[in-house]
């Protein structure tokens, strides 16, 4: 295309996109402008009245303490010497310290820990049976335990002291000097690790972001759309798109940390007794596990609930892309997806609601993902607030639209439930969503540790897709500066014939995985010996066990619990017996 | 002392000392010029004519090989991604590999690989039965695996990468690529680790030193005899004596890396499936084993052989510090020393052949420790060539001494065995001892991780002496401008509580350890488990298991390898079974 020939075409779709986002054009028929909380409005994009539905947050149980943490553990070097404050929250209501009761330990993960402890209720639960002291430790790096301030994510020289051996060694270094500050040598540590999904859920990774390298502003090359981004400013964490047009099936850059507790319990036996890893997909790692597992266990969730549900999802992206290649087709876009206004603030005329159909894209693409793993049998606001089995709920959405319906617009209005299921967006932030939990510093470690090739299958809702690990690397290095090492996960912790290794070493692990989860398949879902044990429900999400029980828990997870309980009770008792 | 008196008897003594050096003196009787080699020549310090007693070393049953190794391998940061060459040595001549036989690892300590690979000729007698693979790995920061060559040891920014965890962790991917390289996934790895003494031993360290705060020469405070010390440079790794005339009972530097194996099998069961430790001091830290255990041993030792030995060497420190602090007693110390007199080349008038009579306690000191710690049933060359029984020999030396020799004089003539059992040296160097092993860098790891307070007990045949952590972390802080981490090594690989730690944790692992060893005493001496096997012999010295048989071995060592073959064998058996 000539570039004269672009620009014109560029101005003309910002301009319509600008029309469109500042006008009142009436929406369809099942585009409400506001629903009734609660209700699940079928075949529609529910929009809400704002803020006012947000219940009030009830007073902590927790209290927040900060522990000088070694910047560098294993290294000597001078400036690793370095410490900084690691947040972690204590809840001592029902310790018995002089009984020597136990300590449950949370190894946090990707994101603030105020928001694990908001989600593991699980521990407030069980901890008067157990008299015990409940501990909440914050990953470096997230939330508000970053070693160098808001400078934390500047540069990979910085940066790069976040890995998982590191976060290992922190919890160590905490939790024994916290046993010694509080005189609780005779308690044992049990630590649990289970995660949630976040941070930034793209379908495609950047090319030619070098943030890192000068921290210039740097203007990307056209898309495939033939429209000229936005500069981007280097912000910290921000992918820009790449002017390529091939999807990837990224990973949800979730749940990876739930592996923690499992590994802290491996490398650090003299420190835990024992661990709970809820839906920790320690085999998820280098080539243990099928590259299509993960997207194929979502689908399988959506075609369980119906088939015309999961061919509505698997259309909707041809659709989405033959729309956005139209002429106006982004503006129509931005209409269907109710795409905030504002996001059109300033005066560029450039400006549209949604920059481009990627983000539109991703943001399906996260409703569906997350929704498969947080499919739980009770109402819950985990990512989001959610009905009981939403992927059941947002189905009956699509089969039960209009009529004549295209299979976008079914995938829109299903998606509404995960983000408005409350009912209190009256709009959608698309492709510049806030980082409400502190999940910064995800990516980086995707991009360097955690690396896990995903394909999406021929029979997955999701565009087909074949991991390249080529491509992720070359993303990953001009991204950070730093390459994936992919096979270090595998190298430190092991996996490879994982029952092999571990039927004669190792013990106190239970393995909790629920089928529903689409990170069960990368998980430890057998038994490997006595005390290496699988728990394993059919109809369990990402890591429902970890919930506050409900009146309305079923049958299958108040045994799973039980359970568990009984199982951490052994390793307690037999730690009393043996002092 | 005024300055003027104290530059007076500095020049006096310096002067006496140049003269005596440069004389050749008549000896007393009981110090022959030469002796017959192999012969024990009773209260004498033995001297030789040279190096043509030296044999000539065998062709290596070992080729070189080097592996691009990661400089750090816990964090992302972009230098942390340099490799240096590895070197490891191996052995393939009896490997069966499509057999799947076994790989046997030695997890390489502080020194050239080379060194390990010729005091270890154990795994050289079993490799026939086992068909196994022979992998010696040299340890980064020793011999000529040196990540930054001959810069490596300027700065605690390069020094800082020496640790132990980076160490296991090189064995890890070094082990991983090796199995990938020589198709031999089947062939399951077993790690061996043993260690043995070296580096400095001194009686004290240093303070004032900081080579590595501008790299200038310092010079140092006068010594508590008042001489003015030598302007030292601030070479690799050289310690400079201090001013205070504490003495420290140092470790000797010497076998803490023989706990590598041990921690590989903890820390990498999916990389090796059993370790054999021996005489690995996995207790020896913090406060898990009694600070004066170590020395203590040392002088059971002796004592076992007669008190009278005990006695002299008890007495014999301060009959050395009196004849110091005499008039012309650091002459008298040279010549009875038999100090080489080409330290004393150059044109200094200050130049004598001892510079200080802390060198002389060292030298001293050295010999005790190092042949207690190898005081083995049979004639070897480990530290240095010795008899069979050379603690036994050391006190007939004393024992037999005509009467109304002084205890000094018999300690030094005791010391002869140590530095002059061939008879191929015509002086001693002392003081300046070169490096033959490739130590480098031990001490950094003493003042860093390796932290061991040692104290002398009012029974042991040192001088009394109560470990001060406070002057020890000074001391290295000053020296190396880093800080000890004292309480790392049992945070990262445990120690207290063991037998309950790892009672139902862990598996496959021997340790093997020697009464006579004073280094067992930081070791574990009972059986944890079935598979955490402790094999305890009264008679053994250091890691004597892992030396080559021999015709003369005595049955409780042939015994000892026959069960240490055994284990291993099922080790091998069970790895098959389970695959």
């Amino acid at each position: 295309m000539a570039p004269h020939l672009l620009f014109t075409i560029t101005i003309f779709l910002a301009a319509a996109a600008v029309a469109a986002a500042a006008g009142e054009a009436p929406l369809p028929a099942f585009f409400p402008r506001a629903v009734p909380r609660q209700a699940v409005v079928e075949g529609s994009l529910r929009v809400g009245r704002g803020t006012k539905d947000q219940p009030k947050a009830p007073p902590s149980p927790y209290a927040a303490h900060f522990f000088p943490q070694q910047l560098d553990h294993f290294t000597f070097r001078p400036e690793g010497y370095a410490t900084f404050p690691q947040k972690y929250l204590m809840n001592s209501r029902y310790w018995d310290r002089r009984g020597g009761a136990p300590i449950f330990v949370y190894t946090g993960n990707e994101g603030n820990i105020e928001w694990f402890a908001d989600n593991t209720g699980f521990l407030l639960d069980i901890a008067p049976k157990f008299r015990a002291l409940l501990v909440f430790i914050e990953h470096r790096f997230y939330g508000e335990s970053v070693p160098f301030g808001p400078e934390s994510y500047t540069s990979p020289e910085k940066l790069g002291y976040l890995s998982s051996a590191q976060a290992l060694a922190d919890y160590a270094l905490l939790i024994r000097s916290l046993k010694q500050n509080l005189s609780a040598e005779a308690s044992p540590v049990v630590v649990f690790g289970g995660s949630y999904g976040g941070s930034e859920l793209r379908t495609r990774f950047p090319i030619g972001d070098r943030c890192f390298n000068g921290k210039k502003k740097t203007q990307f090359p056209p898309s495939f759309l033939g429209l000229e981004h936005r500069l981007h400013s280097c912000s910290a964490m921000h992918i820009p798109l790449s002017s390529s047009s091939n999807l990837t099936c990224v990973p949800p850059l979730s749940s990876f940390l739930s592996v923690l507790a499992a590994w802290f319990r491996l490398k650090y036996p003299h420190i835990a007794i024992g661990a709970l890893a809820s839906s920790a997909p320690i085999l998820q790692f280098d080539d243990i596990t099928p590259a299509t597992s993960f997207y194929d266990g979502v689908s399988q969730n959506f075609k369980d609930e119906s088939l015309n549900c999961l061919e509505a999802i698997k259309g909707s992206w041809d659709e989405l892309m033959t729309k956005a290649s139209k002429k106006g087709g982004m503006v129509e876009i931005s209409q269907m997806f109710k795409a905030c206004k504002k996001q059109c603030s300033g005066k560029s005329t450039w400006c549209r609601p949604i920059q481009s159909v990627y983000s539109a894209r991703d943001w399906l693409w996260s409703a569906f993902v997350y929704t498969a793993m947080v499919d739980y049998p009770t109402a819950a606001n985990f990512m989001k607030p959610l009905p009981a089995y939403p992927v059941k709920e947002m189905c009956k959405i699509i089969d039960r639209s209009p009529a004549g319906v295209d299979k976008l617009t079914k995938a829109i209005a299903a998606a509404g439930l995960y983000y408005n299921y409350t009912g209190s967006q009256t709009c959608f932030q698309i492709g510049n969503e806030p980082d409400a939990h502190g999940l910064h510093g995800w990516n980086f470690q995707a991009c360097t540790e955690m690396v896990m090739g995903m394909s999406c299958s021929n029979e997955s809702m999701f565009p087909p897709y074949t991991y390249s690990y080529k491509d992720f690397a070359e993303s990953c290095k001009a991204r950070y500066g730093v390459a994936p090492r992919p096979h270090w996960i595998t190298s430190e912790y092991g996996g490879n014939r994982i029952e092999q290794v571990l039927k004669r070493f190792g013990s106190n692990i239970i393995f909790s995985n629920g089928m529903r989860d689409p990170w069960s398949r990368g998980g430890v879902l057998k038994s490997i010996s006595d005390s290496l044990v699988a728990l394993v429900t059919d109809e369990g999400a990402h890591h429902v066990d970890f919930r506050s029980a409900t009146k309305d828990d079923p049958a299958w997870l108040v045994e799973l619990r039980r359970q568990e309980i009984g199982i951490i009770q052994k390793w307690v008792d037999e730690y009393h017996a043996g002092s």
